[in-house]
């Protein structure tokens, strides 16, 4: 390519309303352009980065036999109406009617779509196991579209669904696919972490995310300092160091409290130490239950875990909280001043309310708290039960250090989907004995656009976007300095723009007669890994200078070695 | 592939709801499914078909210097509020709110969209002329949407962009998209023709459409059968043989029609000859003329051609016809009985009409028409226009051989838009002087999914479809004969496999352990060119059967010849 030719479109000022780096970065790069909130042309320097990752995907995709197809945007509202999604998904789905007034929706993935045309397709156990894939552009109706392509209302996915006889096979696949994942994103040139994930909108039971760590990641993802401990924080026990309760100290007593409306306000007032408060959420119980409600506690600096919480026997899952009028009609308490002291409800508290002793909480009578009180002597000691997220700090679930929470993105999520959609949808096949009989799914995502963010996260500085080899929009630039009063230095410039293009090298020449100046910001800002700088003052000593972006390494080449010597730092992406 | 672990998914029985033979073959072929109407997921083999013509477009745009790039589907709606496009696509554009209710549309084309781009990143003549294109899935609801993947909602198309700063410069690339065009449908492998075409809701100037003949094709092309002639009938002139006017034989009289109300009827009923019965449509006149309305006239076989209507000076554009209402108040004429005689308005007719002697028309009284008409005799010769549709037998314009009609269907279109959209959008650069001067712009699609339909309507029999060497989902089928139980057939067979796959050819090796005739209808039905028979009684003489899927030609290879045999076929796709 030579940029005289080309749509660079880089930008000098950072623009405003970008706030994470790889937004700004991408925006300066001219790599994307902004239509609307959520929703970005791709400019040739960004397609360049997208198609190079989507063509990793494809062929190790293809190398474990998956087949790719190409499923339609459009999908009738019909589908996921059966499927239960649609409310599911609610307003997240961009909806809408044709001109017959038929209702449809954009996909935001397309496992009733597959499912579907597999019940119409597939008959026999043959057939199985099946591994399908595609890439394509997906949408989200975000109600915060933030961080650029990070999380944006369109974007490109490679989703992939199997089918399988039964769970055994299933599983096969998971893993080659969660091996598959692990080398696509290594290929690529991540850092990322697996872990445990929830299956939420999609269903199914076991599941398994891709996490890369990011500074405005939507995501807690726990470490240990000590192992290689790495959970989300939905699934992180929070472990004691000790369970021996301290003694009572103070005599219980009420205080007037008439203005406080948050945590904060009492510590603030009243100078409470915010871990001797403790926190009461009433929630619905489940059927399981005979009461309607329940009360969680957890320490005034903690934060409930729902997931957790939905985990408990008699809680109901998806949590749900109750309403004001509810607190007051059911258990005749103020909503704002809640505590555990005289409560009609069964109580569970967290492992860390357990232990406290001379502790402040809400009296359910208007305008009081009660102080220094203390399990056992003023209260009987209630459930104990795992409920909060973990903290920096606490002790990591091996034993082995403590906790350190850091902020990840999700670029893959697998999952065991099980019988969910073809038990809905009625996807069977006749087995070896010719009986009906429901194909066992899985499904594997993963957020092409959004790689693209996470790599520049991890890899950028002050002067621009480091690429992998593999994933740069160019591999190499040449830089002529005075390119059109100097022969010579054209000649040695096009001459090598033209070998390494044969050479199957993405190369970019930059033609445009700019100050050489301009050239290495432009180039350092698109973050092309390797810079051939060409001048006369060095092709008199028949040499070029040669920079690398990641290293800032320079030095200077014979002309004649410059071909072998960048095959040789490119081999690893031909292989 | 293998097809014990591909979705094959080929029919025997033809689909009902499947009119034209592409269709049928496509979902008999398993190359699409249908979900809604107009909305087809693209199976395995569809997509594979769709890959390579991709590439072949991808790669001679890249040829020619034009850049990839990427535009979102969805659009605001304010972009084709300012272009005036709103209301012009009407109901062909899918709509919607977000939450945020903000309008939106599903991009049927980039337009507005790469404007605004441009206008923003391109600031100087010398980043000029630039080529952009994308290859992306387009949107049309449309009012019918049939023949499968030749009228469909969802679609493929490849559309470019090129900008200038004159039109000199506009005019050379458009001259190279012309030529790329032709060589893409050629290398392709489809029949087709280029013609001059109206610029519609895109805009612009000139405009040429790269058509196919197909059985269900939308458009009418006009052929000579003596010359290379060749036309849309929107814009081929009907010349008249003759302008000698035939005296008049017979008396005009009035009839009684009372149930008259189609010429066919009057042709039906009274045995009149349809080319002795003149047509009266009553239209809006434009503001050049005094008069509100203007009577056309054609002969009663022919058809009005609105393109030809809507050049005459006093017509409106795009052309309207008079309401029952307005004929009654304004020329106190009934509707069902329109005629020439004593109207009170212009008329302008046929260069047909105007040679017609002792003719047939309403007499703008219901119930009643005139027989025996005759120019100059009954009534003022009146204008003479070209208004109607050729029909086959005409006279070629060219004056060499006689017009034949055929139905075409649309491929590729491609438009000078000159500055409709760049004045709108305003879109200018600094030009050598540092003045701000308005681009320039052409457009350029090609619908690519429409693309295969059109391809099989050209090329297909009674067994399946006939590919092009270089769009056929597979090269060569590997067929071999009871390959569980033969050692010696499995090991050629994987032999070959492997080899041809090595050697960058498209092989599917049909490992089901069907039957031979069931494979082979198998791979006559999807189109594979090179069919290889392996059969423990053919290997005897070491040999294997080679079957053409084009020609039906027959012969047994050597084994050790085949890959060479095959490279040989298969070169020229490797250019």
């Amino acid at each position: 390519m030579r940029t005289s030719k080309y749509l660079l479109s880089t930008l000098k000022e950072t623009p405003l309303n970008a706030e994470a780096i790889s937004h700004k970065l991408m925006l300066r790069a001219g790599m994307i352009y902004n239509i609307s909130s959520g929703i970005y042309s791709w400019l040739p320097t960004g397609l360049r980065v997208l198609r190079k990752i989507e063509n990793i995907i494809r062929k190790e995709m293809e190398k474990i036999g998956a087949i790719e197809l190409f499923l339609p945007v459009v999908q009738p509202v019909d589908l996921w109406r059966k499927s239960g999604r649609l409310e599911l998904y609610g307003s997240e789905l961009f909806r809408f009617v044709d001109r017959n007034n038929r209702n449809f929706i954009l996909g935001p993935t397309h496992e009733e779509v597959i499912s579907n045309l597999i019940r119409d397709l597939v008959i026999s156990y043959k057939q199985l196991p099946l591994n399908l894939f595609q890439i394509q552009t997906k949408f989200r109706d975000e109600v915060r579209p933030r961080y650029g392509v990070m999380r944006s209302r369109e974007f490109i996915m490679k989703d992939a669904y199997s089918f399988h006889i039964d769970h055994e096979s299933l599983q096969k696949t998971y893993n080659i696919m969660y091996d598959t994942y692990k080398k696509i994103f290594s290929r690529i040139g991540l850092k990322f972490y697996v872990v445990k994930a929830d299956t939420g909108s999609i269903g199914g039971s076991i599941s398994h995310e891709f996490q890369v760590i990011v500074k405005n990641g939507e995501n807690s993802i726990v470490f240990s300092t000590e192992s290689d401990f790495v959970e989300k924080i939905e699934f992180t026990e929070a472990v004691l160091p000790s369970l021996s309760y301290k003694k009572p100290a103070k005599k219980m007593s009420i205080i007037d409290t008439i203005n406080i409306k948050t945590i904060n306000d009492l510590v603030k007032q009243f100078n409470f130490p915010i871990d001797k408060i403790v926190k009461t959420l009433i929630v619905h119980a489940n059927e399981n239950s005979s009461n309607h409600l329940i009360a969680l506690l957890i320490r005034g600096d903690h934060k409930l875990n729902k997931i957790k919480a939905e985990k408990h026997p008699l809680v109901t899952s998806p949590l749900q909280f109750a309403t004001k009028k509810e607190i007051k009609d059911i258990i005749n308490a103020d909503p704002g001043f809640l505590g555990p002291v005289n409560i009609s409800i069964p109580i569970i508290a967290d492992r860390s309310v357990i232990v406290m002793n001379d502790f402040i909480s809400g009296s359910n009578i208007k305008g009081k708290h009660y102080i220094g009180i203390n399990w056992l002597r003023d209260l009987p000691l209630p459930e104990e039960y795992d409920l909060r997220d973990v903290v920096d700090g606490d002790m990591s679930p091996d034993g082995k250090g403590i906790l350190k929470i850091k902020r990840g993105i999700e670029i893959g999520h697998i999952f065991q989907l099980g019988t969910k959609y073809s038990e809905i949808i009625n996807v069977s096949v006749q087995d070896k004995k010719g009986r009906n009989q429901i194909i066992t799914m899985g499904c594997y995502g993963i957020g092409i656009t959004r790689i693209i963010a996470a790599a520049i996260e991890q890899n950028h500085d002050d002067r621009g976007i480091i690429w992998s080899d593999v994933i740069a929009p160019f591999q190499v630039a040449i830089l002529p300095i005075d390119i059109y009063r100097s022969y010579r230095v054209r000649k040695v410039a096009e001459d090598l723009y033209i070998k390494l293009n044969r050479s199957g090298i993405d190369v970019i020449l930059d033609d445009r007669n700019e100050r050489v100046g301009v050239m290495f910001s432009d180039m350092e800002l698109i973050g092309v890994p390797y810079l051939i700088i060409i001048g006369e003052h060095n092709l008199n000593k028949n040499k070029v200078e040669y920079r690398e972006r990641c290293s800032n390494d320079k030095k200077l080449i014979e002309v004649d070695n410059i071909i072998f010597f960048l095959k040789e730092k490119l081999a690893h992406c031909f292989v």
